[in-house]
């Protein structure tokens, strides 16, 4: 298929400039954002074995994620910064609760609702990449989004996979909801 | 630390006879063991980050085991062989109920358990790699059994450094504990 297009609602300035004066912050919340992404992924795993595509595109995805962790780690570790507990992420749990109970529907709306956690977090690593000063960390975010930005173009092909005919509709409506999330959310030093 | 020692009560020739019999599904077993290998292993990652050295530790080894997922579901592509949903596994959850609550006991518990698991799997895939008559899936049965030695390793340093005048004693109750579970439990063509 075409490269989807996945058009966001652009991020505020306002996050970045927030974002930028807690970076540690930031960075301990993103160690547990790529942790969940493997997670996420390896739940597909579990929940659509029988699909073997789906199996082995979202487990080499769960691979690069959980690389992801460890980078992420390092970098803390660099920064003499030591990880947190997960503060929780209000942003992805509002978008779960779009996902329509009943398959074939839920398969095709985690499938687009991952895609559009990727597609954000792709957009919000790249501007934190072109603001990082430290050349090292602004590389490593640059590379990250350019991953994530590929992971969501694999979960928008299983979705038209999955539901040629509706996926683009069904997307459609998530990135508005998507929208609506990311504006009535407070503006803090979190990924999302 | 010395390479730590783990006696483990030799599986039953009967079961190799059994996986042989039905390799198909032991492979389809295993897919989820190495899922299921990966997700315990972010789960640390989930319940202690501020322990730097294991979240860099069980995070590679994450990535290994997703790469395992990859490798075992292309094993199943080739055999013209779907996976199927997991059929559970009633040794882990045996072993699982010997975890103590409250750390630092859960922590020190959750890691032997999971180096008892990856011992006996280490096990099971070297006697399978050994039977196996296809040379290809042998080499590849070799191969993840001397990762899964590595991280049995891995979980062994972890628990040392964790507890390190307690652990060697928990260890020798936990490896009886284990020893009982796969005396008692019925031979399948399932990885335990």
């Amino acid at each position: 298929m075409d490269a989807p297009t996945l058009p966001l609602t652009p991020t505020s300035p306002t996050w970045v400039a927030v974002a930028l004066a807690d970076l540690d912050t930031v960075h301990q919340d993103h160690l547990h954002c790529e942790r969940k992404a493997a997670q996420s992924a390896l739940s597909l795993v579990r929940s659509y074995p029988d699909r073997l595509d789906l199996v082995l595109a979202v487990s080499r995805l769960a691979h690069e994620e959980t690389a992801h962790v460890v980078q992420v780690t390092q970098l803390l570790g660099r920064r003499g910064v030591a990880p947190t507990m997960d503060f929780g992420d209000e942003y992805a749990a509002q978008l779960y609760s779009h996902v329509r109970r009943g398959e074939p529907a839920r398969l095709l709306d985690r499938l687009l609702v991952f895609a559009l956690i990727e597609a954000r977090s792709a957009e919000r690593l790249a501007l934190l990449a072109d603001a990082i000063p430290d050349e090292a960390t602004a590389i490593l975010y640059r590379g990250l989004a350019t991953a994530e930005d590929r992971h969501r173009d694999t979960f928008l092909e299983l979705a038209a996979a999955a539901a040629p005919t509706e996926w683009q509709a069904r997307l459609a409506v998530l990135a508005r909801a998507e929208a609506d999330v990311v504006a009535r959310l407070p503006v803090r030093a979190r990924i999302h």
